[in-house]
């Protein structure tokens, strides 16, 4: 699968995907990223890209004309192309989305930058747009990568040996409600003299189960009151 | 202030911090980081900081040793570091959470990979522990950084000119409820036939004030109903 991120700040984003686990996927073909500079895009003779907002009000908003080219240009190439943008002001991304979204072939990610982008830009080309959590960020760049990670690692063959799907952090039980995953322990048993709790140890997997899915349940009502 | 960042993968987070808002904050000396690998401090011969799960499970957890002496030596050197674990089952991080950790003098993410890490650890070092979304990343360092620039922000004199902290995307009301920001817009007036609403042109700053509290209330419903 694809991704088009749309950034003034394209090293922002670039390098995450130059190590580890996302290097693995691009080498092996399973993912392709490109990049989309609006500045490049601008008929401003400054290539500036941004303005004052209609109103009033402090600060700077990203104005339509370098957007809707760039877009425009991205859409001409290709039509399916699946345009999001993480904006604070809306729907939040869940896991269900990474999910869902691994299934697309392209997905063009843009990033605002300043006080954000001019609602005409939103309007016209957004197929989703969302939130990765309730807290305010320099720029989209960051949620357009945590978005671009959660979705490329259920795409197929991109988790290597070392990572998993199926221990998952936390699951979705049978009434969609999130259940989060109980504490997880390694060697050696005794560290410190602190120990790994003693019924993970005996081999029993009913009971093991079932202590996992106690702590499981307790972590869950703690941090998801 | 001060971030430390404990990574296996030092090199997805760094880049982040050499471009646009955090690198002048960084020269302006408002910001300082480093970073600590616990390969560096594992005593296994192979340098190997993983192991598998007591209890069974796919996947290799970090184990304690190189995390616990990585840690001890942070806070050697500073006891009142402050040690936060982004994970995917703890609390969510919130905006209230960014204005508060602005005010700590040194912060320590602790970013796990593969499976997660001893709980040992966790108990042993975390002052905090974090989610910043119901979403499952590859690893830790997304999710340090998010934090980092979340909270970098709301430190003094880190926006510059363009951003502003008076403007956000959304605002806390009297009873601590999330409002969403009222969609923005800025020239051209007319741009393609698509229009800024006409009542933000007219200067009228008690309707503009109404337009934009009407909208702001519309959205905040449709988008955390």
């Amino acid at each position: 699968m694809k991704f088009s991120f749309v950034s003034l700040f394209p090293n922002l984003i670039k390098p995450y995907f130059e190590d580890s686990i996302l290097k693995k996927a691009i080498e092996k073909n399973l993912i392709n990223i490109d990049f989309y500079n609006p500045r490049e895009y601008s008929k401003n003779k400054h290539n500036k890209v941004d303005d004052t907002l209609c109103g009033g009000g402090a600060g700077q908003l990203m104005f339509p004309q370098p957007l809707f080219d760039l877009l425009d240009e991205i859409k001409t190439k290709d039509k399916d192309a699946y345009i999001i943008f993480p904006l604070a002001a809306a729907k939040p991304f869940k896991q269900s989305d990474a999910i869902r979204l691994a299934k697309k072939k392209h997905i063009v990610m843009v990033s605002g930058r300043y006080e954000g982008i001019d609602e005409r830009v939103i309007e016209t080309y957004a197929n989703e747009v969302f939130s990765i959590g309730d807290y305010i960020l320099t720029g989209g760049e960051l949620a357009s990568t945590v978005m671009a990670d959660a979705i490329s690692r259920n795409y197929d063959g991109v988790l290597g040996n070392n990572e998993s799907l199926d221990e998952e952090s936390y699951n979705l039980n049978e009434d969609n409600k999130l259940t989060l995953e109980a504490p997880s322990f390694t060697k050696p048993i005794d560290f410190n003299n602190l120990r790994v709790p003693s019924e993970l140890l005996k081999g029993n997997h009913a009971k093991i189960r079932n202590l996992k899915s106690k702590l499981s349940r307790c972590k869950t009502k703690y941090f998801r009151p």
